[in-house]
């Protein structure tokens, strides 16, 4: 059946129900336009496209017309076949933070769960942080693997970590440039088709969604969060993915430092904190700066172990989660990650002989490795990870100080986001470099009580010109108040199949 | 101020109001973009216009956003400047009708009353015919006319009847091609900024609108209707036009005749049987067939003669008006239309000896001057004109009779429409011609009483291959009833500036 793209556009502009027919019929009419030489003549033009993305901007899409674009999506291109694996895959998606680095500790605590989590990432946007610029400051470090190797290496360690391919849902590109240029970014359903495609193009059994909440967050009201989070669940559900959606709060930034690599310093400092076999301890007033994300880590992997069938409810999942930090096998399946993932697929070394050399847990384990391979040069990123804090040399420090006492009783975390970004962290335009060492390290968190002169954040930057404007930010954003203010809880709702109706 | 599309789309799709310079920035950029070679890098894209089209379509404008829209689109080009003129300048324009041939009645009826009427007209739309494709009919007539001759023409014979010309309000050609490929024709405020822009930029002091409604109309429903009329008469208003519209009902062909030439044959009819020196008499079986149009043409040409002073009431107006046709200085004014646009511009005969030569209203003078100019060929229009029905040849006639007794008691008025454009009365696609000679005579009007075997209509066609399909069309539309229907109003509801509230 051809369809035509204006009765797509004017059934949908009239409140119509598009038909399973209709929707597949416009996606793959558009992606084969992009992607032919000669395209049919009745395939949607930019400005039929642009019709449609705003008539379902203003008119919504019912759950199954929302299913049926996240699916025409998902298989607009490639998907990735995770069935060899014969195990359960899950994953967990966020919706942008500041300071939000769960997805380093989850992926490996569900990978030595067992679990294979194929984790497809985002860069920084906006104010908001993103994994592949994180993961990307760790020396050598390849975020763009072919199908195959992503493959390989999911199999070999229990997940993978790497950015979006060409092949995969291409609609979502040619759609979200789209959106992006005509003001229909911010729609929960397109959202939803957005995210869910490329999630479920990944081939997974069970998917977790951390929906950011509050003042840090893209979406800051509850309400149009709840939303998001619901026509999510009801998508991945309906495309046969167990899915769960956690909202959370995002007030302040999540954890102790916001940037790329002193991002990930704190997850090394963590894993190696909790490794029994590490002689690294974190101070417990640095520690403490961690608990949120600890938490929220937890939680979300809990589910996701739950969904997995590794543990009987989400909370045994969380205590679970805090077992394999703690014996050190998340830890050990995240070297195994990154040795994969720093190793030149084309030079000799096989992947059974990285994952040989990979490092155990024990000290005298990695002291051996380090000598071993140091020299070689073959493993750049171990320098770095005997000792994070060492690894991170910013050009400018500058620390900012309470001028008064009281409560640090609030801030809006998009401000901190940006003050980030601005410092050097983000990018002004797409494909422009971020800089690995800008960042801040956060000193109290909401409701802390804090004296006089005491140190609020510290700022790095790699080019000191970049610090005035994001000390003003900061020091503008973060309040401090005679009494304390309201506690916030972490975790707002958490929203199943069951609560759909 | 720098206009940014995205931001005029997001705040129009979030409901918000526009200022007027978010929308005169938008349609100055998106007119200077398809008109310059190095447009500004800011302006407006297709995909960007789309999408406010369709936050417009669905969001709406509010009574002041409507009135920028409409300015900013009106003086996008070129505009008529009437002031030279020092003459109340008068129009009517109809939202496109079956058989609605009032604007070659009503346009020298105003003229005659001494106002001056600048009708710039349309083609045959859809099911509905067009002023320009019936004005062409008459042998050597030109509609597209420079702006200069235009105004010289209005100003000797007090009306001009033309096509739009690439200069005036180049927005709405832009927005009009764009709205046709995106779905976003519809909508009564791009409705009503596409025809009051046009309407507008012809320098009106007032203009009458026909906003046709029943099967016929393409706004069927009633409500809609009301909707787009009191918009275009706020609109109107608000930009200094003195403006009222009256409902109309379109539930049947206004007047005896649909087609091309069969319309101005109409025209030409009724005026030499009502004008005192014209030796032709319309039997009345036939006059009655024309009652409606006459009817709608005094009621519209009331209003008009009323807002221009020539008339105290709208029905005083209606009186004045049915008098200018009665005492023949309507169709004299016609005439001199007709001679001054059927002449070459390129000749040495000059405006003023073409005016000196156009025939008066006495037969002696129409002899007189048939006699010089028929040999000369100057005229070709005039041997059509001294006999207009022997002048319509069509190749093929059929005539459709009653199978059964009883009352003309409804009809779908769309498709009587699409049955004339398939006889050849329409254009299958822009810019293809038109048959001058297919239509249709109808023999009866709803709520007549029928014997079995009485002529319903005749079609007429230039190709007999496509009599077959109409005339079945025709069959099926025209229902027979054994009691007689309810009469429908010609006019239904007359909204004027002081009901806007």
């Amino acid at each position: 059946m051809t369809i035509h793209p204006i009765d797509v556009i004017q059934h949908k502009r009239d409140g119509l129900v598009l038909s399973d027919a209709e929707i597949q019929g416009f996606i793959r009419a558009l992606v084969e336009r992009e992607s032919t030489v000669s395209p049919s003549p009745g395939a949607p033009t930019e400005s039929q496209t642009a019709a449609l993305l705003m008539a379902i901007f203003l008119r919504g899409l019912n759950p199954r017309e929302l299913a049926a674009l996240t699916q025409a999506m998902r298989y607009s291109g490639e998907t990735l076949d995770t069935s060899s694996l014969n195990t359960f895959t899950v994953d967990k998606h966020s919706t942008g933070g500041v300071g939000d680095k769960t997805s380093l500790l989850i992926a490996p605590i569900v990978a030595a769960a067992g679990l294979k989590d194929p984790m497809i990432s985002g860069r920084s946007l906006g104010h908001t942080g993103g994994t592949l610029d994180k993961l990307e400051t760790i020396p050598g470090f390849r975020t763009q693997l072919a199908l195959l190797e992503f493959l390989a290496i999911l199999q070999k360690c229990g997940f993978a970590m790497a950015g979006q391919t060409p092949t995969l849902v291409p609609a979502d590109r040619i759609l979200y440039a789209l959106r992006d240029h005509t003001g229909t970014v911010e729609s929960p359903y397109l959202i939803t088709a957005s995210i869910m495609s490329k999630k479920l193009a990944a081939g997974l059994n069970a998917l977790v969604l951390d929906v950011k909440t509050g003042s840090g967050a893209f979406i800051s009201r509850t309400a149009d969060a709840q939303l998001l989070a619901r026509l999510m669940v009801e998508t991945g559900e309906r495309a046969g993915t167990r899915t769960v959606a956690l909202l959370t709060s995002m007030d302040q930034p999540l954890g102790r430092f916001v940037g790329n690599w002193v991002e990930v310093q704190e997850c090394l400092e963590l894993f190696q904190h909790f490794s029994p076999g590490c002689a690294f301890t974190l101070p417990p007033e640095k520690l403490r700066l961690s608990a949120d994300l600890l938490a929220l880590t937890h939680a979300l992997a809990g589910h996701m172990l739950c969904l997995g069938g590794k543990a009987a409810t989400p909370e045994a999942g969380a205590i679970l989660s805090a077992q394999l930090l703690a014996n050190g096998s998340a830890y050990r399946h995240f070297l195994q990650m990154v040795a994969l993932q720093t190793s030149d697929p084309k030079k000799s070394v096989t992947l059974s002989e990285v994952t040989r050399r990979v490092p155990h847990s024990s000290q005298s384990d990695r002291d051996e490795w380090d000598a071993n391979h140091k020299s070689s040069g073959e493993f750049p990123y171990l320098a770095a990870f005997a000792n994070p804090a060492a690894f991170h040399k910013p050009a400018a420090t500058h620390t900012l100080t309470a001028d008064r006492a009281g409560f640090l009783s609030a801030m809006d975390c998009k401000q901190v986001g940006w003050a980030v970004q601005r410092l050097g962290a983000g990018r002004t335009h797409p494909g422009a470099p971020v800089s690995a060492h800008a960042g801040i390290e956060m000193h109290a968190k909401l409701g802390d009580r804090i004296a006089v002169g005491q140190p609020l954040a510290t700022l790095f930057t790699e080019d000191p010109a970049l610090l005035d404007e994001p000390e003003a930010m900061l020091r503008e954003t973060l309040e401090i108040s005679a009494a304390p203010p309201p506690p916030i809880p972490l975790i707002r709702e958490i929203i199943t199949k069951d609560q759909l109706g």
